[in-house]
């Protein structure tokens, strides 16, 4: 990386010096996976990035040596946490750039407010600016290696919920389908598990429960949305299946659902507003006879977890090839158990090439004994 | 929970109403635990808690099933995402109570510049206040119910590095012991795993590494500092091996490490502040020889990974009975490989109450064939 691009975007935003702070920015500029961000945000990561001249990245001295492993920035500066705040490091580094009196952009819907006061009082010459839009532009577009890893990822996630789910009977605990979940993509090659819902019974009604330990029954409704981190980068997945037998009603709204999915990752093609997609599926939905009531139908991912398009109502960002959507339509059964599936799809000119089919999703999974 | 405590922290730092935004605090003052907050910072939820009257939660409609399963406060309140902002339903709220022109105690260090602008710009006849403090010193002291749970989850999870330890062996590769702990964490009663460092051979000289997938050889060290969710709740313990067989040098210096972390287990009690207890352990490190170069030597935990008192060399925080602290010493061995030990303990008027330990781990684990 040359920061060509950063800096390109950085000149059309009017933005002198990018200060990034969060998790994902310091890791796509730098290329060290900072793990404490996420977990210790007062333990503040940042990568200086200026126009011209080279990049600074500050680490709390407890990351420093993994930091000179894994960085391409190869000016470091570590502070000693409660020592020095992180933000007063980072003002001693643009001063030094001579940028004190210039146009900072600066993470505004991650850093927080006190840090961001902070930095208005260390630097009380400087106008700060938004970076977030410049900055969900700069990783919007993935590049091969990150479709590749993303798309791996998304594979190993799909098996391990596959193979999970092939243990599900009535009576086996919801929370020994969870934990094979979760061990099929750690075992897949994830660093870590990064999420894991799994409704299953009265549990498939909400939209972020954990297991409840609870014996599997017939007819029950299961499902599960996870994700692993894999080199820093997420996998997202929503699959739905039911419990000894669906009835005739469920498969079919099911196969609607899919139906509509399928219709929605063919029409992802590049030029078309993010909005209009989300339009597009809602469309869909109501040709089925199916309402859509959810505020987005997916969303790019990467080192993030939502990241930008968000496919909403609202969103003009502009489809190009090469951006990653995970798609997902959602449904619910007589407004209880969702029906929910999620893939994900590159944007190419012939529509989206889904990334992430270990097996065939197309109809309503059946857990049996 | 009747909200009397916190009104009592309210009154004393002058604050009318706090608006609590941290997954920490929601799930603390509401009961209901929102996942979604830790992954999708922008999917706001809300306390708004005024010094009288009713509290109101605020959450994504996507979210609102389960907060009104799980919340203790009725007054449930939900946005549509990308329709409105969360802040603008957060600001009604307060105008609905009659406080927007009041003292508002907002989580200034985890609230993004963004959304406080925000709230400035809803708001803009009522003073913004930071409410860390005061919720810091509500969370610090525990329920005999959440020491009685973050037992459970520290020795669930010391299990799990115990069985995970013993599959240790030359050749093994540390995936397998990452994947082992991740496991075990995942089958002791974890919701999730919440976070996977395991350094072995290179990687334990960093501090927070991933597994590399590269086998074990005699005479690596291996370092675990891991930790799962469990009914939101954190574990938080790292465990120090050594592949084959230790050096004397090896032995006597884990020993050394072990006798300063039990003298400082030993020493935390009420009415002494968490800045004394570092420098007890910085003291107790010197006496044995070795120096102490760490920016703190433990910290509170508990819907937080890190939570105040954090034993750093300026906290004048007092403990108190019933107080937690994770404390974790750290040598290195000749600067290069860590030795790692961290225990959860409870403070008592008798000195720390051990919390964590399911084996013995007062000598070197040697992990053999």
């Amino acid at each position: 990386m040359t920061f060509q691009r950063v800096r390109a975007l950085m000149s059309e935003a009017g933005i002198d010096c990018i200060v990034a702070t969060s998790y994902e920015n310091v890791a796509y500029l730098s290329g060290a996976i900072i793990m404490t961000q996420r977990q210790i945000p007062d333990r503040l990561a940042a990568v200086v990035l200026p126009l011209e001249g080279e990049p600074t990245l500050v680490v709390c001295n407890i990351e420093e040596a993994q930091a000179r492993r894994d960085s391409r920035i190869r000016d470091i500066r570590a502070y000693v946490e409660f020592v020095t705040s992180p933000v007063e490091t980072i003002a001693e580094v643009v001063r030094e750039k001579g940028l004190d009196g210039a146009r900072l952009g600066v993470e505004m819907r991650v850093l927080s407010a006190h840090y961001f006061q902070e930095m208005a009082g260390f630097l009380p010459k400087a106008t700060l600016v938004p970076a977030d839009d410049t900055l969900d532009t700069l990783r919007a577009v993935k590049t091969r290696d990150e479709i590749d890893l993303l798309q791996k990822a998304a594979l190993a996630t799909d098996q391990a919920i596959r193979s999970a789910y092939e243990l599900g009977a009535p009576g086996v605990s919801d929370k020994v389908i969870s934990d094979a979940l979760a061990n099929g993509i750690q075992a897949s090659g994830a660093d870590s598990v990064a999420f894991l819902v799994l409704g299953a019974g009265p549990g498939a009604s909400l939209a972020h429960p954990v297991a409840a330990n609870r014996p599997l029954e017939e007819g029950d409704v299961v499902r599960c949305d996870v994700g692993g981190f894999y080199s820093g980068y997420y996998s997202d997945l929503a699959r739905t299946a039911i419990v000894g037998h669906a009835t005739p009603q469920q498969e079919k709204a099911y196969e609607l659902v899919w139906q509509v999915h399928e219709e929605t990752i063919a029409a992802a093609r590049p030029g078309m507003q993010a909005k209009e997609l989300f339009f597009f599926c809602k469309e869909a939905f109501e040709r089925q006879g199916l309402s859509l009531n959810l505020p987005h139908i997916g969303h790019s991912m990467g080192l993030g977890l939502h990241e930008n398009p968000i496919l909403n109502p609202f969103n003009e960002t502009v489809l190009e090839e090469g951006m990653v959507l995970a798609i997902e339509p959602v449904h619910r059964l007589d407004g209880g158990p969702i029906l929910h599936v999620e893939d994900l799809i590159e944007v190419t000119p012939n529509g989206g090439r889904v990334l992430s089919r270990s097996a065939d999703w197309s109809t309503l999974f059946v857990m049996k004994a």
